[in-house]
């Protein structure tokens, strides 16, 4: 028996959502979707399956779960809806006026380490504010992330905005190989600022760049912090950058939402298309955080449609988990008994045109023990479809 | 340029789903969701990917989409919601007294041949009635899966209901040796009957149990039918099979659904765990059922639990496409212009919080472009933040 696999195992990463937690995701989900559709976003829905070609320049290859095609292509299973999304705006909607503002949920795929606590299938709510640049657009896109956060009941988050414009102009401009990029971005994302000082001096950066990099990614905190990232740089467009990271502030801060908010450079995110602002959504005692998103302007033209775009995903097992567990189910508001089969439908029905959930007792079982039963489990009333008289 | 991948295809089979058929899909499936809950059915949420030999026994191999891990075990994409499932219950819900009604919304992978046209990846909504055996229990899944079919807007359509345990018995009875008995199902399934005629032949049936076979199979129509089958079989088991269908039937009829109901002893359903009674609902003008399930006495105890069980899948594409396009998604009530970008989104939250689905214009542009522009879109007001008075 040593080599057998227990047939109820599951794949790791993958998880059994029961009917309390499943109770609790759909109202999530409603008040999500009725927050996004009040901004005037649209619902887009992608395939979970794209060829891999789609997906492998924008998320480290390793992430991917690949199938092979029986004529040979490779197909991967989404590891994030944006990518998938540019896809399809580029491809379906060019004809559309801009901006258009679309929502999505959705099951993504990402071969994590499930050792870090990370899961491999989980699923997602998010917004994509295309053809739109600027301030308005990126405020827009972080208080929608807000808000969302709001709507999944959070009270105590805090959000980490960065620049990933300012973070790529600077390992341009230290001068860092373009193929030792991939390893500096992922010690700077894992934080490893040891490894990272080794890596840098390896690629033969001198000690002013190292302490260049290391000072300017190492900021955290409030407005204050810009004004010490200014002076560190000189290039007037990462200048714009920073300067758009204070008027994005500007517009969080007239939102009411000063105390919430704080500056991170080192926020770099996973996938590869960021160009500008990005944030970060934090709730107390979670690992992870629960929303992120930002600014990615090049990844619609990849696909032919050279638009600006911006928004965010939330992870909802996160936010469930963040929020804790709501009230579960309720029970159905009665349990219907009866001799007569075709009876016992008939006032079921009628019983639920009245707006009542019911319950049949298709066991047949007697009156006194589904009386006991539904005493367990809270149901006060147990009517008999044979006793009911004149149907009113 | 012969050889390379235009990068805007999509996998065969798989879909794009635009937000005008988007919001159709949400509103439709907010519908069922609330059927099945006035049902006092509890949504549960299966992993889209399982280990292979959870799926293997049910589905025919070359359906499945498989995905080999890095520790070197097969997954694959789940086919159906009902064989995951009946895992969970197996695994996690043992202590919940029975029966358990459970309702579920996902995407399902099966390799189809698109030429048929049908899909490779789809969503299915669906119930499973665990822990319950006999005619009520039969009913109330075929009810509620007619109930479904209104609630997404059918009017036209027709339940053809058929007996797997009568078919499995007569193949069985007739002596089809056991490694010819996937052939011959296919070939059933088909509805090739000339095929069949061969290949029952082949495995040496006499003419007698090809007419007995053919006769039975070929059975379709109004309730006499039953009367035609009976003087066929002599085993108390089948003859008892035909008499759980005019059973279910006399429910069915009570229920006011006479008119949509037909009896067709060659329905078998594509997956292996059905033992009961099967039923598929169509759709004028659809070549695919738009529904079907079935009893499946024996797939809780594939996972260590030897309960009955009964329950339904409907194609969500298939029910849509079937009821036709609804009205599409509403504009927003207004659009919002200003120069200030903080005043813009207190405003939206003032107006959002008063019900109104609200557009920022983020783009700055003027008062009379986006008026121009709303026009065209079926906007009737653009209200200008900075000339709102007293908020009120």
């Amino acid at each position: 028996m040593a080599n057998s696999l227990p047939i109820w195992q599951i794949p790791s990463g993958v998880r059994d959502v029961l009917p309390e937690e499943a109770w609790c995701r759909r109202r999530l989900e409603n008040r999500l979707s009725s927050l996004f559709e009040s901004w005037a976003y649209q619902e887009i829905i992608p395939p979970s399956l794209e060829y891999y070609e789609i997906l492998k320049d924008e998320s480290p290859e390793e992430q991917l779960f690949k199938i092979i095609d029986r004529s040979g292509r490779i197909l991967a299973l989404r590891p994030d809806l944006t990518t998938p999304i540019a896809r399809m705006v580029a491809t379906h909607l060019q004809g559309v006026s801009l901006p258009q503002r679309l929502y999505y949920f959705g099951n993504v795929f990402r071969y994590e380490d499930v050792q870090t606590g990370k899961q491999r299938e989980f699923r997602q709510a998010g917004v994509e504010l295309i053809g739109a640049a600027g301030t308005g657009a990126d405020a827009e896109v972080i208080i929608l992330g807000v808000e969302a956060l709001k709507a999944c009941g959070l009270t105590d988050f805090q959000v980490g905005i960065g620049q990933a414009s300012l973070a790529h102009g600077l390992l341009q401009e230290a001068g860092i190989p373009k193929k030792e990029m991939g390893q500096v971005k992922n010690l700077l994302l894992r934080k490893d600022y040891v490894a990272l000082e080794e890596k840098l001096e390896k690629v033969g950066l001198g000690a002013g760049g190292r302490r260049l990099i290391t000072n300017t990614f190492s900021q955290r905190g409030s407005r204050e912090i810009l004004n010490r990232v200014r002076p560190l740089i000189d290039s007037p467009v990462l200048k714009g950058a920073v300067d758009n990271l204070e008027e994005v502030y500007e517009s969080l801060e007239a939102a009411g939402l000063a105390g919430h908010v704080f500056f991170d450079m080192s926020i770099l995110r996973d996938f590869d298309y960021y160009t500008g602002i990005v944030f970060e959504g934090y709730a107390l005692g979670l690992g992870h955080p629960v929303c992120g998103g930002g600014r990615y302007d090049g990844l619609l033209g990849r696909f032919g449609w050279q638009v600006p775009a911006t928004g965010f995903a939330l992870g909802v097992e996160r936010a469930l988990a963040a929020a804790g567990r709501g009230k579960p189910p309720a029970a159905p508001d009665c349990i219907l008994i009866g001799k007569n089969i075709p009876e016992l439908f008939l006032e079921a029905a009628r019983l639920r045109e009245k707006g009542m959930v019911v319950e049949i007792d298709v066991g047949m079982k007697s009156k006194e023990e589904v009386e006991k039963r539904a005493r367990r489990r809270g149901i006060s009333r147990v009517i008999d479809a044979g006793e009911v008289k004149g149907h009113e």
